[in-house]
């Protein structure tokens, strides 16, 4: 089956909390576990120690982005995405289906291959199930995404029943690529994506599907994309009881603090995002009492740490009159002290969970969390691509 | 007289290569010293413990630009300049004199004081040599520069001869006003600048003046503002003759490899200039045989450091691929990666030129880096301002 199997630490129950440990050839990460962003084999700003120092323990890096620039070969030549960039923590790719909906131009998808050109250059490429795992394999991701196809919504009822239907077909090739490339040597686990848009009909076939799959873990696709919180949670609630419990579910796309709470509390284990990194570099730094826009003047003579009770470097080194000098002049160093926060603020929500799960107090962490931070609105989370 | 003497450890030559050590309250600085730039209180895209690690002994902040953001109170309130970006060693400002001969708008100046719009939003300034010894007292600045009047060339004979006169009436001024400042408290050490453009008898009155004063160093102002390399060369070779061997030279806004080399063989010992940092942000690196431009495609697949013989982080670190492809990534962190690297370079070339004055074989040192070093052509040297 996988080589990666998961290990249950905390949580008997599909849809609850639960505390658990993913083990890569890079080291295991513990879950419920926030994986920063590195679109571009760079988790912007940030320095792969920075990011160790966050504490996160595995990033996420994206099979489109890295197949048009540098190109697998590069990244093959170099030994690899881990030595290319030099993280030596667990890296999971996604497989590109996403940026096929997102970014990419002039896509055409058929059952065999998705052809598309490329956004930066109007290069031609093909992807297919089995050319994004060996991508991924190429970048020797240790976590690999299954190639999914996403419609836009509203689309006809035909063609979203046929992206669903070749979703699980697509699946189905690359649990098989994978299998190839795993009997000639070592290649990360596999990953399979529930799809099915807002439909509970459709999702909880999805989950079915994905659950019986020869996956190492179940992601869920498809969320935070525009859609209201609220109808993020009711799919939550659709489809992690249908999971099976011993495989990692990884809710992708999702990371505003309140999303991560509130997935947690439905079973989910991993998330990514580019929110913090993205809201950093545009003033927004999280707080235990909600986001603030660090330009405002009342910073301006605020020689002290924007969060006393934070950790993170930034905090424990610079003041919050000095990061407002830094984002006033527009000087870049900001960007990266306030990436260095927010990733953390994130991390610390996980460990947060973790501990509160490990002692049985998830609910009043949770309680607590939730009458202390306050949320932006019920608006779009931050879309995945960059 | 000066609360700062300057050591000479070798060389006894008004205008030969000199090893020095120029005490201050935040610690001593090895000269020849280059002084990488921190106009808005941060080395652009660095931590401090960033530019502490290439060397760096001593930074260069900006009167002018800190005045107008965020304003001598708040960084008073802050407990100085180096509690407010957190770098812990010296620190020399400039005068604000540069800044309003190249940025400042509606400038107009007499006798008695400068006045200024700010270039960011129009607010009205006034700047008097007493009022830039106390700004620079404000921030405390371990070496101040006296505010010096500067005119654009051509200008009328009659023009130039009124800025010459002020910049040294205002030296004057400028000695009062820090000795007065003295009396009450700890207070930096102050250093006249060295006017008379390319005029050798002005230059040589000029250094006359100075070096006569009471101050703690000269510094030799108006130069690498669009002249040849020759003629820069030409005024040192009238300068530094005339200055005193027991105070350190400082030859303001110089910063390539070349003009560092030549500087301390007529005599300089310190040296600042944003050119490292900036020509980074436009991808140009130094390398033991000149500049590159790391966006080239023949560094697309160099996986080997930049320059194998650098001990720079980013070399000891990162591959050329790497750095190529965060700078065709259009990554912030490239940048940054790249400002580690330039300002190593120059620094290591300050201490090649330490340990070869030490050991008496300056000239063969700078034989071989011009050996070796293809310089880009007698362009003009880049402009301090940012």
């Amino acid at each position: 089956m996988t080589d990666s199997p998961f290990e249950l630490v905390v949580g008997n129950s599909p849809s609850g909390p639960r505390l658990g440990v993913l083990p890569t050839t890079h080291g295991a990460v513990r879950t419920p576990a926030f994986m920063p962003v590195g679109t571009q084999a760079t988790v912007k700003t940030l320095e792969p120690f920075e990011v160790a120092q966050t504490g996160a323990e595995i990033l996420l890096s994206n099979t489109y982005h890295l197949m048009l620039r540098p190109g697998v070969e590069v990244i093959e030549r170099a030994g690899g995405l881990h030595a290319f960039m030099r993280w030596d923590r667990p890296i999971l790719t996604d497989s590109g289906g996403f940026q096929l909906y997102s970014l990419a131009s002039q896509v055409k998808v058929t059952d065999e291959a998705a052809t598309f050109k490329s956004h930066l250059d109007g290069t031609p490429f093909v992807l297919t199930p089995e050319r994004a795992v060996q991508l991924q394999a190429g970048y020797g991701s240790d976590v690999m995404m299954a190639l999914d196809h996403l419609v836009g919504l509203p689309s006809s009822a035909s063609r979203v029943a046929e992206a669903f239907r070749r979703t699980h077909e697509w699946l189905g090739r690359c649990i098989v690529e994978r299998r190839r490339l795993a009997e000639q040597g070592s290649v990360g686990s596999l990953f399979g994506i529930v799809q099915g848009g807002l439909d509970p009909g459709l999702r909880a076939e999805s989950a079915g599907l994905v659950g019986e799959a020869d996956v190492a873990g179940c992601a869920i696709g498809g969320l935070s994309v525009g859609e209201s919180k609220a109808e993020m949670a009711a799919m939550l609630d659709v489809v992690t009881p249908l999971l099976p419990v011993d495989k990692p579910r990884y809710l992708m796309g999702v990371g505003s603090p309140e999303d991560l709470w509130e997935g947690v509390a439905r079973g989910v284990d991993m998330f990514d995002c580019v929110l913090p990194t993205r809201l950093a570099r545009n003033a927004g730094l999280f707080t235990p009492t909600g986001r603030v826009n660090i330009r405002r003047m009342e910073y301006r003579d605020r020689h002290a740490p924007l969060d006393e009770t934070c950790d993170c470097h930034t905090c424990r080194t610079y003041t919050a009159a000095y990061l407002h000098h830094l984002y006033r002049s527009r000087e870049i160093l900001g960007l990266k002290l306030g990436s260095i926060h927010n990733v953390r603020f994130l991390i610390r929500q996980t460990e947060t969970m973790r501990a509160a799960i490990a002692d049985g107090t998830f609910d009043d962490a949770r309680a607590e969390f939730r009458s202390r931070y306050r949320a932006v609105g019920d608006e779009a989370p931050v879309e995945e691509s960059c």
